[in-house]
């Protein structure tokens, strides 16, 4: 145990080289800081054969937008558990927690040395073709292994209790379910788009549908989420992708995880036209729309699958019942899509898909784009039953 | 703080003594006792001049059905805490708790000594006009102040871990969602209906439906439910009634509290024909037809007008919302009234509304009604949009 201090070099070396095995006992340690310590103190300590580890420590604050919130260090708390049981029922695609420590808030994990952020390699016109389906495996597995369907009711609510989470939980209910339908200081908004912003505060019909999605992350704990699956928090490599940084994480609606990912997905789509020519673009939205495709078939796929098999509570056993659920995450998961399309155009944390079109009208046009798909993947969720349709509204709006 | 020991009536009086301001100091003290101790200890103390409290001991086990099961003790703190906090939001119609000790698992409260059980009065012929009003009031004042209209998200979050009462919920979630739809040997069936408690097991449509019932109870903490709000749970005299025996409370679904009562009243109109003769008898049930209208009347009023005037959360100010949040109560409520009178008729748990019907012909025929009816609810719930169309579901019912 180590007592509460902001980590310098000097700090996150001892912690690593106190917890982790993976250093030989005359190794020399050196530390590289890889954040901008807006949230966390992020540090890669290496020894001179070039293994290494990271140390993530969460500050007690953090800048968004200049200012400064306090903001609770028992994130790294739910985020090294979360992780840790995530990466039992997904090993593959959950980065690896060594350690963590609860004084210094911090935790020492695998480091994707080799790895990329995926929002980034998207903007920049990158395909992997492993990414849909490892992403399904993922979400299927971690959501379906924390669910009603296999936890007893004790150790289910025991883990609801554990993973509460209030703190990150309320910026989620603030920053995307409410400030962006109002007119709210915190709130982003371009001067060329503040008129299509302006109709959400007055969109009464929006707003009702918005509000019955909100009361669904309020109170529905149907799974342990990871709470903050946009595509900046995938870290990918030719082979392979891995999921980071689940200090969201709290039990929640199982439509929101696959909603937030598939939001992300299309959005870059959106985005495309903003960020690559022509060509690439159609290239690059056609390679979008697929993954988005592939990983709805295969999260419901694999889902179906460990619904039949694995079920443990004899109600649920019900096949009626399972097919009803899955039409029910699938029209959640497409409102939450169009949450996070919406509060990435007009809200405060805005994404480099679209921040980074250097061109205003352009910048514009895919802004107003997102913001009217993400309109309509939230009024017409419950009537569209399959993700073809959905995928429909989606070429339909482009060419509109 | 007192030991646990299972109190005699000397430890009665001695735990009121210690605890009640009510007794004068020469006060000369007597305890009866109340209970048949299947579950808990329950004695009434009173001193010379007649005034009275009574103390309740949670035992650490149930006998049920001539078993015995172990039972956590922690159920006393929950109705100590949940009828307190009950009462700041309904003191008219919720018994007072004037103590608690968490070591004796024993509350001290208010003796409500001229006041009869809800059950056994309508099982006699009674009729109080203000059942419905009363209880409408208790119930939407109960549930809309401890729901996500007016309780902040951190605020919420804590008290949901403080009222996860998983032991209880267990109760529920077997005997009431589970055990009728199977060959279960907790089940009671009465040979007479046999072959129609058979046909529950096979009803794979109704089990869907019953599933999703179940995963509402298990995953929707909208508001903090009393858990068990049947007729034995209701004292009444003929101005007023009260609440009591709130151990089974937790976050759950609003329409959890609504059905239970609903389905309640519902059970003695479906077995008043073997109650009475049939002049009274058709009395009774209209004046039963008409509690039930009006208790989801004004419940639907009062709970409107709470959310109209007293939501917090600016999404749910949403008038649109609130509508569609309240028919979905509604759909819920109804769906799980019928749960409750499938499970009171072949399910552990049965009431004397039935099993006091000597006449076991006059008693086959109530039960079928009440499975069918039960059935029914389930089945239309999201078909029927008001309590008139309800109601007519039930008169329909009995004339078939």
């Amino acid at each position: 145990m180590t007592e509460y201090k902001t980590f310098k070099a000097d700090d996150a070396i001892a912690f690593a080289d106190g917890h982790s095995e993976l250093f030989g006992e005359h190794s020399k340690l050196s530390a590289e800081e890889m954040s901008d310590g807006e949230l966390n103190q992020v540090f890669r300590v290496e020894n001179d054969k070039g293994t290494s580890v990271i140390v993530k420590q969460a500050l007690p604050y953090a800048r968004w937008a200049g200012e400064s919130w306090p903001l609770t260090t028992d994130r790294a708390r739910i985020e090294a558990e979360v992780l840790k049981l995530h990466r039992r029922f997904c090993p593959e695609h959950t980065v690896e927690v060594h350690y963590f420590d609860p004084e210094a808030c911090a935790i020492l994990m695998e480091d994707l040395k080799a790895y990329r952020i995926l929002r980034t390699e998207l903007n920049a016109g990158k395909k992997f073709n492993h990414l849909a389906a490892q992403m399904a495996k993922y979400l299927a597995n971690t959501l379906f292994y924390t669910s009603d369907f296999v936890m007893s009711g004790e150790n289910k609510k025991a883990e609801v209790a554990r993973f509460l989470n209030p703190e990150m939980c309320l910026i989620t209910e603030d920053l995307v379910f409410t400030d962006p339908y109002f007119n709210h200081e915190r709130n982003n908004v371009e001067h060329s788009i503040l008129d299509k912003a302006k109709n959400l505060w007055h969109d009464e019909a929006l707003k009702a549908e918005v509000a019955m999605l909100k009361a669904g992350f309020l109170s529905k704990p149907q799974a342990l989420l990871h709470g903050d699956l946009h595509s900046g928090s995938i870290f990918i490599d030719e082979q392979s992708c891995k999921v980071i940084d689940a200090e969201f994480g709290f039990f929640g609606p199982v439509g929101f995880d696959v909603g937030s990912l598939l939001g992300n997905l299309l959005l870059n789509y959106l985005a495309s036209p903003g960020l690559h020519d022509a060509a690439d673009c159609s290239e690059q939205q056609a390679y979008l729309l697929d993954q988005a495709e592939q990983l709805w078939l295969q999260f419901s796929e694999t889902f179906s699958e460990l619904m039949r098999r694995e079920t443990e509570d004899p109600m649920l056993e019900s096949p009626i019942y399972q097919q009803k659920f899955l039409q029910q995450v699938f029209s959640d998961a497409t409102g939450y899509a169009g949450c996070e399309l919406i509060r990435r155009t007009v809200g405060l944390a805005q994404v480099a898909d679209i921040v980074t079109i250097s061109d205003a009208g352009k910048r514009a046009e895919c802004q107003l784009n997102v913001l009217k798909l993400g309109r309509e993947l939230i009024m017409q969720r419950n009537d569209l039953s399959n993700i073809s349709q959905l995928l429909n509204l989606v070429r339909y709006q482009q060419t509109d």
